[in-house]
């Protein structure tokens, strides 16, 4: 799956929608430019879409692993914005070859996680389409909503896992290398998972959070605009995990720019000015929150700047 | 804009949802099957999908239009819980040939309606698809939501409006009839208004809601299942527009099957023991409601029983 391309075109749309449609409910506490929206009432909405070719590829997609993939990326926004996920809507579109039978097995797919994290699919839509795909709505709920915009200067980044796997794990799949030499990447590409639980664990602490959809630069990017600050990270505390390592010198890709670049992760990335040893949550301290505007990468005892790099500009 | 053709196929779907996927969370007041899922706080929240060549046609849809249509479809599934909008989500699935300025127009068109009804826009995404089209999610808020099951024997049947008038102007587009003669029709179908105010007029009378989107005759199927009923629709009671007949007359289409085909009208089907006269509510009342199931027409003092029939089971 690819990262959503979510670059410098949607900054611009996001700018314009801002500057043109500003919240004016009193129902709505926060609106464009989180992870999801957040009502009154402790309630937040997100909606994410996946269609195939852009988002998926059912040469290696079951429709079952697809409806799990895609549930596990809806997710995702509810766990940035530290809140347990409370109902689900699908809308599907589908095309002439999508027939009942994958209409359950997708089904299926969606109950694995609405199921493991106790959520309902509580509607939708389904249309008839050229292109077969999906959008997911997802509510949510929490007393104390994590935004993108709590970063303060002094705050160390941080992230939850190894990031670049599901890229690695999509590239094995798509370009036919040997699947049994990338388990890990192969897993985390096809069964990602939401870190709901992680986000529970670490709300306590935490000051400004986003999940990695759109690659690490993109997000941090967001971080960085959302909270008003300058975020460094640093190449040298980037962990590369082995499968990554291997596939990047395959490809001749520089890690950290693959890094930096790779979308799909479903990974927390969140400041915290620290953080104590919390039992059965991995994460790496990968960068630190200073005064200014944008987002650096510290390599070699000097600052370059660095700007969201997803794979393409939207209209391209 | 063609019917959704919600028929025998998304009855289905929506039975195997609900066996499968019951209600769980006791935030969800009301889930699968009716026009928006209900939350515990007076939320209701619904998600519908648009897409090119299925659902409109951008041969005489511009994107300001086509912006202000999709809203009204979205916000008359508000307006069908008797709910005021609150907010809404875009996502948007866009191709090369949708560029940042067809996007500005198409939230303009949005726009004209989120500002009328005072909602906010307030989150969604943007996604590169082989195919145009959006999913808006739509955010309202009511003390009390209308639902489809309430409808009970010895109520009325009640429409907002003429039917059919919407299907008739599309007809009127796209087979290139002179607009001239059909304003009505081509207006309803390009800038349909959704039902918000007429929904607060009715909500203390009424005891079961839906909007026609699909068709009289699969929307009345909606009210009579979910309420466990039997509707009557009174054929001599159907108002027929004059560009409906003048149309009907020109393809040889009987008025009534095409009234009980044509969606997209966006007024409220609604049942109610009775209705005191409202100023400024223009409603017929256009059928009874009985103990048994399904639906039925009355005609030449006979009662004969009507399927669901979206708009591909005429005249093809």
């Amino acid at each position: 799956m690819r990262s959503k391309n979510r670059t410098e075109g949607e900054l611009e749309i996001i700018r314009y929608l801002r500057k043109w449609f500003p919240e004016r409910r009193s129902e709505v506490l926060r609106g464009i430019g989180d992870d999801a929206m957040v009502l009154r009432g402790g309630y937040v909405i997100s909606t994410d879409s996946f269609f195939e070719k852009t988002h998926f590829d059912l040469n290696y997609f079951s429709f079952l692993a697809l409806g799990r993939h895609v549930m596990a990326a809806s997710l995702s926004d509810i766990a940035a914005m530290a809140a347990v996920p409370v109902a689900v809507l699908v809308s599907l579109c589908v095309t002439k070859k999508v027939d009942m039978q994958a209409i359950r097995e997708l089904y299926d797919g969606f109950a694995r996680l609405t199921q493991k994290y106790k959520c309902d699919i509580s509607g939708g839509d389904i249309v008839k389409c050229q292109t077969f795909g999906m959008t997911i709505t997802t509510v949510g709920r929490t007393n104390a909503p994590l935004l993108r915009s709590g970063a303060k200067s002094g705050d160390f980044l941080f992230v939850t896992n190894f990031l670049g796997l599901a890229e690695a794990g999509r590239i094995v799949l798509k370009e036919r290398f040997r699947k049994s030499e990338y388990p890990d990447g192969v897993e985390k590409h096809l069964f990602p998972e939401p870190r709901i639980n992680e986000a529970c664990s670490i709300k306590k602490y935490a000051t400004a959070c986003i999940d990695t959809s759109d690659g690490l630069s993109t997000d941090t990017h967001h971080l960085a605009e959302e909270s008003g600050v300058k975020i460094v990270i640093d190449a040298e505390h980037l962990p590369i995990h082995p499968e990554v390592g291997k596939l990047c010198g395959l490809k001749r890709y520089d890690p950290t720019r693959f890094i930096l670049a790779a979308g799909e992760d479903f990974e927390l990335l969140f400041t915290a000015s620290g953080l104590p040893k919390i039992k059965g949550l991995k994460v790496f301290r990968i960068g630190r929150v200073t005064k200014g505007r944008g987002v650096y990468l510290a390599a070699g005892g000097r600052e370059h700047p660095i700007q969201p790099s997803g794979y393409q500009h939207i209209g391209q």
